[in-house]
């Protein structure tokens, strides 16, 4: 999940000054338009890992917009007043009005994630307080507040790194307190518990964004813009485009364009392009480590038959990336019948007539199987999404329910593999043009394929964001740089084999 | 919750021959138009009480309706492609295809409650299955599903006598287990976590409807009725009035006439309907009880100051019910520093920027003190309902924002007392008509006050509603017969007592 903010995106000090002054403009004027509305409030959540720039990021905001329109709420430790009533009093009590916007910092998110990681709440008790916000949070968006929550992630060492530059510099060693230590050596349980966190809490009317906190100037950038995008989307749905049908109060700032913001720039920055494409493996070491990886699953599947452990494996890619030669590798180690590869292409007219996720679910295999999905529901978030056969709200939404999914998958005992075995946009052209030449391959490719090909960033950009969401420490997403076939081979088996060997106990023989 | 399924709602065997062929007929052609059509799935589910009806309903709904687009599941204890795959892949299984109807016995429901009822889940493990049950019925209710769930009630003596009358029937004898007559045993706690059950997965898109289950008339033509005007709707949402702008085929059956109809009548019955309103108290026992509740309530009330704990009263009912007069009895024994009343009128115009509840929040007491609503957030169901201030997804959503809300007063140890003070509405006239003659209550007569006098039955139906709704066993609705004064101030005052008596665990001095 956090994987996406640990891409080391920056923008630069030319880009920021360049880019920072049109949005604060815009901001400004946004919020105005907001107040004279009075059409709905703004909520804005700030959570994450400390060091990530809550703090920095909410005064930025102060610093940026009109200060009258604007309440700032942090919660210490809870006064008597606040003692003495029901925990959510105090932040009912500060919701901002129509036409104004609250900044909540951690607020409602701190104490159940604190309680969680210091063990003093169960997984059940946790669970019960998510959906205690989820439900606050749903309350307030049914009344028409804009809801935006931003998470700001560091990675460990990001943090640990922040923290020492804050407290050897002395205008902000006071800043940083034992409790900041504290949290930080318990990093990854509260990564841990953050996941489920957002994850349970993500819901169509108050999503999170998992924001990289390294840069100051990308997380400035990327929040006031991502607040600046929504408050427009909203005005125009609620007043039709230009906001009351009028073009923005002076005339000026239209919207930067897309290509030369640096926000943008920092935003193609993703998951895949943290790949290393050039891993490649010489044709003997891969036959070597294939032999030993294949008869290694071999043993593997056999005993997890006998324990009626079953395994659900998923392969996403661009067209090309050998999704096919991967889960053949894997077919040749196992016993034909205990295995089932499913093919997904469009629907058929009885699966169109159901839930998308209904075609999946049919195709569950029994304990002790194998079935291997070369495309799945990730559909939903990608092709779907993409051409437009989904609705936003219809694949914003997908994400929660392919989580609730997979979990049920997990807890049920079977093994989950998910692969994205990745090309670059040189090797799938080189492939698409050896594909045209051979002739026994050439079925293999439509115009679709070359369609597929201009959506590249599309692509790039909605992966990203599956990775964010659908990424989880039970139900990992395994990126394979498949430039290489050989590497990629190795790769996907050796995958397999290890999150099988994890389950089984690693009782391999 | 239940309380509104235990008012011996009846139709007669005349009502129901006159009414059924016309419902069924109805019934056969929208399930056909919704075949045609291929819109949307039906999900209905039957839960409840064993011996409320649930598989003679499906029954007469298989007889009613043509069997070749309809499918029928009840789930026995799983078999072996069940259990080796996750337990919802069996429900996933069998969901309806787009016109088709689906009729799912306890389903998804079972292994949850009964889990609990039998101690095998605790509260949160029960609350985390709720949870799931949720999300499958939003994922489905979002591609579209129309989702209809009953639960089905019986009294404990009427589920006894049921189980009885069955056994003793030598035709439907072997119908009783061993295990009905365990559940019956285990009514309370059964009632207990249905209670729950309900209302947690009570959500916009997958409502539940209690129904009386002792007359099987009543039952039958409450349940069919719901499905049909349901389907209409949907298909007038869909393709606007008429279905498809035509009649339904054949021209026939227009919708019943609603004054005759056995169901609307047998509805009209409510839980005021069954308050027996004769109650009353002469002037000398009434002044005596007074005087000892009163002194009573003063120790109890510094004894609740003394141990911090606050409480949150709120009074509702028909204009000129008393409820000013009640509110006064009790404020005589009260330190006037510890309690502060809030005459709920119109919202000011800070509290119309604003989630509604949030008026109610910022008058939360503090610990120790006391808080009296005179009127309250339940006017979201009942004025705003019925005056169209609230949309209908506003107010059928507040149910649960109302349910969370308490939740949270009792969580941090708030004592939440509800009074709907009632009165009839020949009783109402004569106040009304004495107000008007006495010259200093003259003011408190308004338009308004005749205009809802117009609208008594449906107060009547949105009480009842209410009460089905947000009456729960820790936060339960008082019904007050309110016809005499004198009476009525007695029961408030001596609910009261009772309720803080049982918080501070009764050991007033």
């Amino acid at each position: 999940m956090f994987e996406t903010a640990e891409l080391g995106r920056t923008i630069s000090k030319a880009d920021f000054k360049r880019t920072a002054p049109v949005l604060r403009q815009e901001l400004l004027e946004l919020q105005d338009t907001l107040h004279k509305n009075k059409d709905f409030p703004v909520i804005l959540v700030f959570a994450g890992v400390d060091g990530g720039g809550k703090g920095e990021t909410v005064s930025l905001l102060n610093a940026w917009m009109d200060p009258r329109w604007l309440i700032t709420r942090a919660y210490d430790d809870p006064a008597d007043g606040e003692r003495e009533r029901p925990e959510f009093w105090k932040y009912w009590r500060d919701l901002p009005a129509r036409g104004r916007i609250g900044m909540f910092l951690s607020a409602w998110y701190s104490r159940p994630l604190l309680d969680r990681v210091r063990g003093r709440s169960d997984e059940a008790e946790f669970l019960k307080q998510l959906e205690r916000i989820v439900g606050f949070e749903r309350a307030l968006a049914h009344d028409g507040a804009l809801i935006l929550k931003f998470w700001m992630h560091l990675s460990r060492d990001a943090q640990e790194h922040r923290l020492r530059n804050l407290e050897n510099d002395p205008l902000t060693n006071a800043r940083v307190s034992e409790r900041d230590w504290e949290h930080w050596r318990m990093y990854d349980r509260f990564i841990g518990a953050a996941e489920q966190l957002v994850s349970r809490t993500n819901r169509g009317l108050a999503q999170w964004t998992i924001v990289e906190g390294t840069d100051p100037n990308y997380r400035a950038i990327t929040v006031t813009s991502l607040v600046r995008d929504a408050l427009i989307r909203r005005m125009d749905a609620k007043h039709g485009n230009g906001r009351d049908g009028k073009k923005p109060a002076n005339g000026t700032a239209p919207l930067p364009d897309q290509k030369t913001d640096g926000y943008s720039a920092a935003k193609s920055i993703t998951v895949l392009s943290g790949l290393d494409m050039s891993r490649q493996l010489e044709k003997q070491p891969y036959k070597n480590q294939l032999v030993e990886l294949q008869a290694r699953l071999h043993r593997l599947h056999l005993q997890a038959k006998a324990q009626n452990v079953s395994s659900v494996l998923v392969f996403e890619g661009p067209d090309a990336a050998g999704k096919g030669g991967a889960i053949r590798r894997i077919n040749e180690s196992l016993d034909a019948r205990n295995y089932q590869v499913h093919g997904i292409a469009a629907p058929t007219e009885e699966e169109l007539a159901r839930h998308y996720l209904w075609r999946f679910w049919r195709r569950l295999p029994r304990d002790g199987h194998i079935a291997i999905f070369d495309r799945s529901w990730y559909g939903r978030v990608l092709v779907e999404r993409i051409e437009g056969f989904a609705s936003e709200d219809d694949w914003r939404r997908s994400y929660a329910e392919i989580n609730d999914f997979e979990e049920q998958l997990i807890e049920h005992g079977t093994v989950l593999v998910k692969c994205w075995v990745h090309i670059t946009r040189d090797e799938q052209l080189a492939r698409f043009k050896l594909r045209e030449k051979t002739p026994y391959k050439r079925w293999k490719l439509t115009e679709e394929d070359w369609r597929n090909r201009d959506k590249w960033s599309e692509y790039e950009a909605a992966v990203n964001d599956m990775v964010q969401y659908t990424s989880t420490s039970v139900a990992p997403w395994s990126l394979v740089e498949g430039n290489d076939k050989r590497y990629a081979r190795v790769k996907v088996v050796s995958t397999f084999c290890e999150r099988l060997a994890a389950a089984l106990g690693d009782r391999e023989g």
